[in-house]
């Protein structure tokens, strides 16, 4: 009875938080007080597609995949509550990664003053791991959907782009040359990045129109968002605000920076959309919640997205959907 | 960006039931409405694992899948609402096993009432599943935990075993000699599970104490019961209801009937304890609610699970667990 052994000490390493969870890990399914909306992110991880093993510590891996579904939360603007992990394991892997990879998730949702719920464990040939996140709100007011942004309206965004695409290429590259205490915040914003759970909630009180978190890259992300808000989002760029270090890797990798920060993803920043009358107000919210905010682009009549170069002019990034930029980056 | 319009295909095939839902797949997160308890189940599937795609179609697929997270909300007496489904794609898998999958789900969906609301979609070598079932119940009166046995309550079972367990044999050995119809049967049982809404909410009205979906067998699932509520669970294997044709195609495969009634498991019946003062409530609700109740043993001071043969000798099963069971079955 390996599995029931395993999942007895997987329990003993988890804590409930809060006075939501009123059954957790051990029944045939989990019992949670909810007083108003549940706010619920899937996220799949495969080893090899997402992560690869040579590169990414099960306890990091425990902490990422949390940490990319809680963002989804965070860019709806509530309240993280509930995790759920079905992890798929090859027959090479024992107890001790399951727990290194639960210690790595149980101190981010410590952090976050969540609860893992439970799950499922099963073989598999391949690592994979499923997280479900499961966030509160008490009404509709308090949440962003994708679909508010008008025309006129302003794109911002919070913190800087390219970071993790940077620590990415390093991990892959073991490039030298840079900086090494600079190289390994990039190694960090990759591995472990942060959802901002309280920038989201922030910028939702605030009055964004439209948000989603940076997973795909913000030309991909803005996209999302004219499709849902029917509009075309115009970035210029050049505006992009970057992590320390992105210029620096993208060079020695003999890619453009802008391609890093615009297309490189999972920085998990929050993208969106506010009319000029609550900009300041959004500024101070996202500010006092610790993301600075950068406004770069515009939203118009349209559809689709408009990347704008120096000088205004059109311009390309190369298309990687969700399937093959992995790939594309682990060998760039 | 082959996902996305992969997925808008298949939001097309899916449809909101009810008025809890207020966004469902599309954007950074599903929101809806609670009012009391969530009730969550997460049940990973896994392709050489828990199904050959040799002999299970994707249809079918997406009902079992579905089926048996929501038998796990049933066991608890809850309303199943939402499901969310995380897929990973081996390459040579395209759209129309997706939406075929989504085809069967979407149909089991529909006559559950639930909706299905987003998930993820993600290229892995190896094709798995995982569901995310969520319930809702008013308060906690009205679920049943696997904690409430006590000595003295009986030990009930819910329709009849061993028929999934039938079907996958036949499914793997094609055996003849059986009657074509009801081999046909057996193959639906295993293929294309009922999860016992209906009856679960009503054992839980009618006051069991404890309960859980027979998915391991009732041999390993009374287990889960004496752990969590530190009894002993003696069950008589003499009186296990066999499904219709599970004594021929056991004996054509060289086992013991009661072997595959016991341990041969996903037959998603619901296991159950009742003090003796409920015994006929629990037998008429049930009934109501299509399932004939069968009482197969007795709750006692102790611990672990006793099973008695013929003339009350212990009996020793095979042990079978989550790891191993499917690759035994699949070739026993």
């Amino acid at each position: 009875m390996r599995e029931f052994e395993m999942l007895e000490r997987l329990r003993a390493r988890i804590q409930a938080r809060g006075d939501r969870v009123l059954t957790g890990s051990g029944d045939d399914a989990a019992v949670v007080r909810c007083d108003g909306l549940t706010v619920t992110s899937v996220d799949a991880f495969v080893e090899s597609v997402h992560f690869r093993l040579a590169t990414t510590s099960m306890r990091d891996l425990g902490h990422r995949c949390l940490a990319a579904a809680v963002s989804d939360l965070a860019a709806m603007g509530a309240e993280p509550g509930e995790a759920y992990f079905a992890v798929g394991l090859p027959p090479q892997f024992g107890e001790r990664e399951v727990l290194e990879m639960t210690d790595g998730a149980e101190a981010l949702a410590e952090e976050l003053g969540m609860t893992i719920c439970g799950g499922d464990l099963t073989a598999c040939p391949e690592l994979f791991i499923v997280v479900t996140a499961v966030g509160h709100a008490e009404d509709e007011d308090e949440l962003v959907r994708r679909a508010g942004a008008g025309p006129g309206h302003r794109v911002g965004v919070t913190g800087a782009l390219g970071g993790s695409a940077a620590g990415h290429l390093l991990l892959e590259r073991k490039d030298g040359g840079l900086d090494p205490e600079l190289g390994d915040e990039l190694l960090q914003r990759h591995l472990r990045p942060t959802p901002l759970v309280a920038t989201g909630r922030a910028l939702a009180g605030a009055g964004v129109t439209a948000m989603l978190d940076v997973s795909d890259g913000v030309a991909s992300d803005a996209e999302r968002i004219a499709e849902c808000s029917e509009v075309l989002v115009e970035i210029d760029l050049t505006r992009l605000p970057l992590d320390e270090g992105v210029e620096a890797v993208a060079v020695s990798a003999g890619l453009d920076p802008l391609e890093l920060a615009a297309a490189g993803g999972e920085d998990y920043e929050l993208l969106f959309t506010a009319p000029d009358t609550v900009a300041e107000q959004v500024e101070r919210a996202a500010g006092s919640a610790g993301s600075p905010v950068t406004w770069i682009g515009t939203v118009r009549e349209g559809a689709g997205v408009r990347l704008l170069a120096e000088g205004g002019a059109s311009r390309r990034l190369r298309g990687w959907d969700h399937f093959s930029r992995p790939n594309l980056r682990t060998s760039p």
